[in-house]
């Protein structure tokens, strides 16, 4: 390990135990006890020791009392990839559900290198931390964190790990799936298109699962051929618009794997001169406030919640390191943002027009 | 201090210093000794020692040597409000130059709130952070951190602050302005109005000036009444270009204090069939891929460099802690990213259209 450099700087060190015990002229553990309020002390001995602490500015060290509890009231936060627009609500929603149990989050970025990632796990080891969380997206499963002893917790969030014993927390984007197309049928439409991303992507996978599910529950036709793949990207979304036209199927909505499609989408039908959503509804997938909001109309779309699934990996981080042992995937919940691009889709969602789907 | 609760898990408990020093045979005094290779000591106890070590899977303990060596290894970075587009490339620059030096990074969002804020400065003094960073950008300069002992460095990277001997890094906005200014002229514009932000922010008055000196520079005229100020978004990139071509003043390019404007300049001039960037050059500002890269055309733009505007200050962070004494505000040079919507500026670049400004 190389040691940054060591020159004494000019700066007043913090003061010390053995301080405040030569201030209120004591020793060390008359100063432990005092301040500790544990022992057997007199009452104005420890109120001596206690202004003597306050005098100097005498911080409790954390350290050394971690090293007698054996916690260290710190969790590490392994990114596998570089930070993103999904990785900041999920470790934001981590740093609000640990920072009310007063435990601190150490930020380890493993930009995508298995040597880096090791050395951080390295690093976290040997501060002690009590926990360890994975997150980051991609289409495959990462492989599960490589430690030796198995004696720190750990725990994936909107990250999948190919070992089944771990514990695992991911949106439910079947769930999110079916929300877009129950709330588009709702909405009146029976023929909905379904642009989304690579195919390799499981949510990918779920997410026209459950847009197929909400056509056949509500007695519609599932056609797969209305179905296409492409990339993330809002050139994409615009591709898939004139491929669909092309085809001179007819469509009255689009449901994309995206609000970046959802976007590009609706950017190629207003210069076709095809009103959305009176000729056809568009409804996206993220949320993503900067895309969504900004489009023209502004995008209904399905939102995975990520803030809440961080907070939920925080609380259940709590849990581990408490001794639970909760395994396997758990599917939080997503729900649907309503703006513009299906019509009003909250006031129609309270209506009857599921029993009457229109085609 | 709330604890949190403290059961104890079934989890294998790590080794310490006193089972190695039980299965060497020896005291502890020469553990300590036989593994950081300090005092005299026979060979063949060393060697009994670091077998012994490494048969329990003993880490050396960084909490216990920080303790020794009054270093933690440690910075804490606090962020004052929520994280966005652009503290995460700051952020990562940190963790690139700190995670170099095996420092690790405390994370911490204040969450705009002074009373988080205040608890998390108290944590990493209490966790004897070896320095504190502070990021965060906003329209007034922020008050400085309040730390009672001054025994902490910190610095503020791409956050203003109200303390003029405050170690402070922050982009060259004015040399930004300038950038995109002398791109146009060299690209034969003349006439360029500048769609920004909110002039409270210093960031928008600073573009300003440098677009301003750009002008003048060449020798061209400063017209006042071609800026105009509004919000942070693409509605207000539309709306601006629609109230400047209502004055019917001529222009022949639009900088743009942001790429959210800047796109929605671009998608204002093509609903009204004006060509970019023939009729009109836009430059936008941030290099946000994600919005600059999908504009069409993809948008040329300024970039503040906020990643190596991060690694700049993790790098000073460790001088600080070296004792380093560095103070005042350092300004790091942005630089200019050429796509679509200004021509293919890199050729003119190196043209001589500067010396025959176009009018």
């Amino acid at each position: 390990m190389t040691s940054p450099k060591t020159s004494l700087s000019a700066r007043p060190v913090p003061p010390t135990i053995r301080d405040v015990a030569q201030a209120a002229g004591v020793s060390l553990g008359t100063v432990s006890k005092g301040l500790n309020g544990t022992g057997q002390l007199r009452e104005e001995t420890r109120a001596r020791v206690r202004s003597a602490a306050e005098r100097l500015g005498f911080r409790p060290n954390d350290l050394a009392q971690s090293l007698l509890r054996r916690r260290t009231f710190t969790v590490g936060l392994i990114s596998t990839d570089r930070y993103g627009r999904f990785s900041i609500p999920v470790l934001e929603g981590i740093e609000d559900a640990l920072g009310t149990a007063r435990m601190s989050v150490f930020l380890c970025n493993g930009a995508d290198d298995p040597a880096r990632e090791r050395q951080h796990i390295e690093s976290l080891l040997a501060k002690r931390v009590d926990g360890i969380i994975v997150t980051a997206r991609r289409a495959d499963p990462r492989p599960p964190l490589d430690l030796v002893d198995g004696s720190v917790p750990i725990l994936y969030a909107f990250a999948q790990v190919a070992d089944v014993d771990a514990l695992c927390l991911l949106p439910d984007d079947l769930g999110g799936g079916r929300l877009a197309g129950d709330h588009l049928i709702r909405a009146g439409r029976a023929r909905i298109a379904h642009v989304t991303g690579p195919v390799d992507f499981e949510a990918v996978r779920h997410r026209r699962d459950g847009l197929k599910q909400a056509i056949m529950e509500h007695g519609l036709t599932w056609r797969p051929e209305l179905v296409i793949s492409g990339e993330w990207s809002e050139a994409w979304g615009r591709e898939a618009v004139a491929r669909l036209l092309a085809t001179r199927q007819t469509i009255d909505a689009i449901f994309c794997g995206s609000d970046q499609i959802a976007r590009g989408a609706v950017d190629a039908l207003r210069d076709r001169g095809i009103a959305v959503p009176d000729d056809i509804a568009v409804v996206g997938f993220d949320n993503w406030e900067i895309i969504a909001a900004a489009t023209r109309p502004p995008l209904t779309t399905v939102d995975m919640n990520l803030h809440e699934l961080g907070r939920q990996a925080g609380l259940r981080m709590l849990d581990l390191i408490d001794g639970g042992g909760e395994r396997g995937i758990v599917r939080l919940p997503c729900s649907l943002v309503v703006r513009a691009s299906c019509g009003q889709g909250d006031k129609q969602n309270t209506g009857q027009a599921a029993d009457r789907p229109l085609s």
